[in-house]
């Protein structure tokens, strides 16, 4: 079976094709610019790569040329677009329509009720899935929610103190998002070492960032609440915050509530603290690295505020055997994980320096004597969302069809 | 010098009167229900009760009634009120007035500017200090902010990832409050352990909660935040919470965002999340020992939120010498203290559960191969603000009177 795995920007669309069971990538490609008067859009056969520039009004436009590729007549991996089963999207939140789910009306509908709940998120998925479902109507289209990961979260760890009817009736509680990728995490840490047991912190950091307590392989515990704009800072959204700030913030500014969110979802994080310098850890730590003192406090507040929540996981998971480093802040700075991993001997955690510098993909980075496992792990969010897409489809297939 | 501790609430004024700078407490006394028909009145003198019942229609009669007793011809231990020097107060938000001051009219506006962000502490205090000032003109008042203790902060830990220009101009950060209370355990530890280089996790559990990470003395992180609100869930308020679920809040209630905020402050905590049971911990106990499962619900997500922040604390300070539990709470509930140690043993605490069973006042309640200490100690904010309040006047009269 052959599943596309979408993913979103609002003026972006990227994805893997994948042959399932097997799981493996037939071709990747995506669009940039969509909307504006050139796009860029590329494809990755094997190993050929074809490009072309040309103009795309719309997420639709932008799949239809994307599947003009895949079934190139000279470089094309498909015969025919019928072979694509199905397109899966990792979406990000629609409350209580958690799991993974065909796109349909409700979905739709709640997702959109969700728009200032996932300002960066929902708005360009649910715009993009109806132009899809009204363009590829025999395509089934699958939404794995991000928040679906989370579903074992026990209840002390993932309520509010609120009076009970806002969870009961709003569904305000503690959702977790990044699903896909812990997910991929706990998977990928059971075969490597053999145990699916074991208590881990998966850690990933990135454009958004979240931490994830993971005990036997479920969810326990995750960083962001009941919207991804909280937890540890992202790249331009502000992480955990005091809401009994914002009347004396709208008092003092005489800006609306809406634009103060608004501010906080664009103007916070790495972005905020460096005094608007960047929302890239790259720059900043390039920065800091020369004496740029918000860089600097940006990079110690990011990593002040990981360490809070991994001490805090331990405690939840009552001790912890391995603390994963994934995302491309995660994978790529030796910097923020040595900060993360120093002076944390007291719970067993002792980080290999050298091995720590020289990280490459799958690699171990604590030191022998550490009894807690430490590694960075390239995650792998679109397979999981391949392969959920694929179950999704058959689910659907065997229901419809039971006599076949 | 004789100085009286006040201890404010909307309808009650409680009182310590102690001899400095030996700390001795002459006497504690206090009236609740001020305003209403009827008023109690005690006052205790060494051994001595005395009681009165009459109607008192403010702080400032309230400050009158007992500064009568205290003076009583037969069992009064004070000649005159001229012999009080000062009436200290343990305030709560002043924001960049911040240390211990004298009262002035520049501090009580400041303070009148924070009502929506300490709600329930800064509106009763500035009322009753503007009552006092008028009433006793010859008696300086000085206020000791909750805030004070946390001013050895670093800024990678009391920042929020906002725009800096939010925290230079409108003081948008992490504060910090129960300043009196955590620096009377930090004094203490060192004391009881004869040493002052340690790190302990200070948690200050009762109607209001919060922890402290100290390093050698000095506060390093607190739980509360620009506002009192935040951090642990308190009887009533609700903790950390996500501001961006308020604008789907208001719209799905109806209800504006200062009603919102109302509810959360006054509906949440231990109270939201016991469905309106109560919000004293003693009454959730007992109805979560007979089965009531959202009483079970607030005792479990108290615990583990004080739990993710004692992990976290631990992370931030790396590594932990002595966690001590102090306030109503702290001190008296063993079940909390022992949901909160347990399965600490990664970290190197061990509570023993028959010396948590049976803990009184000062005492340790960790196993003899604990590496980590643990203590109940019966918090003393009152000769904190004493002290202080000594302090400020004497350095007010040396700058008055250099001279002399």
């Amino acid at each position: 079976m052959k599943v596309l795995v979408a993913n979103l920007g609002s003026t972006s669309f990227k994805y893997r094709l994948f042959d399932l069971p097997e799981g493996r990538q037939l071709a990747r490609g995506g669009i940039d610019r969509i909307g504006q008067e050139s796009s860029h859009c590329f494809v990755e056969i094997g190993d050929q790569e074809h490009e072309v520039d040309q103009a795309i009004a719309d997420h639709a436009a932008a799949v239809q040329l994307c599947l003009d590729q895949l079934t190139d007549d000279n470089y094309g991996c498909l015969k025919s677009v019928d072979e694509v089963s199905a397109i899966g999207f990792k979406a990000v939140h629609a409350a209580h329509l958690s799991g993974v789910r065909i796109v349909d009306d409700e979905l739709l509908s709640v997702m959109q009720e969700l728009f200032d709940i996932a300002p960066a998120h929902n708005p360009p998925y649910v715009k993009a899935m109806r132009q899809l479902r009204e363009a590829f109507p025999q395509i089934p289209l699958v939404a794995a929610l991000e928040t679906a990961f989370h579903e074992t979260i026990p209840p002390e760890n993932r309520s509010y103190a609120i009076p009970r009817n806002w969870e009961r009736e709003h569904g305000i509680k503690k959702w977790g998002f990044h699903g896909a990728s812990h997910r991929y995490i706990a998977g990928r840490v059971a075969e490597l070492t053999g145990r699916d047991d074991l208590k881990v912190v998966s850690c990933h950091l990135g454009g958004s960032s979240s931490l994830c307590a993971i005990d036997a392989g479920q969810s326990k515990a995750a960083s962001m609440g009941m919207t991804p704009q909280t937890g540890l800072p992202q790249n331009n959204r502000v992480g955990d915050f005091d809401p009994f700030a914002l009347p004396y913030l709208i008092r003092r500014t005489g800006k609306s509530l809406e634009d103060i969110l608004k501010d906080l979802s664009s103007k916070g994080g790495l972005y905020g603290l460096s005094n608007g310098l960047s929302t890239d850890l790259r720059d900043l730590e390039e920065a800091a690295a020369k004496g740029h003192e918000s860089a600097g406090l940006a990079i110690k507040t990011y990593v002040a505020e990981i360490r809070r929540y991994l001490g805090g996981y331990f405690a939840l998971l009552g001790g912890c055997d391995a603390v994963v480093f994934t995302g491309g802040i995660g994978e790529n700075s030796k910097l923020v994980r040595a900060g993360v991993c120093n002076q944390m001997d007291w719970a067993g955690l002792k980080i290999d320096k050298q091995k720590n510098r020289t990280a490459t993909g799958e690699a171990v980075i604590s030191s022998d004597d550490s009894t807690v496992q430490v590694w960075t792990i390239p995650t792998n969010e679109e397979i999981i969302v391949a392969r959920q897409t694929a179950d999704a489809v058959s689910r659907v297939s065997s229901v419809e069809s039971p006599g076949q």
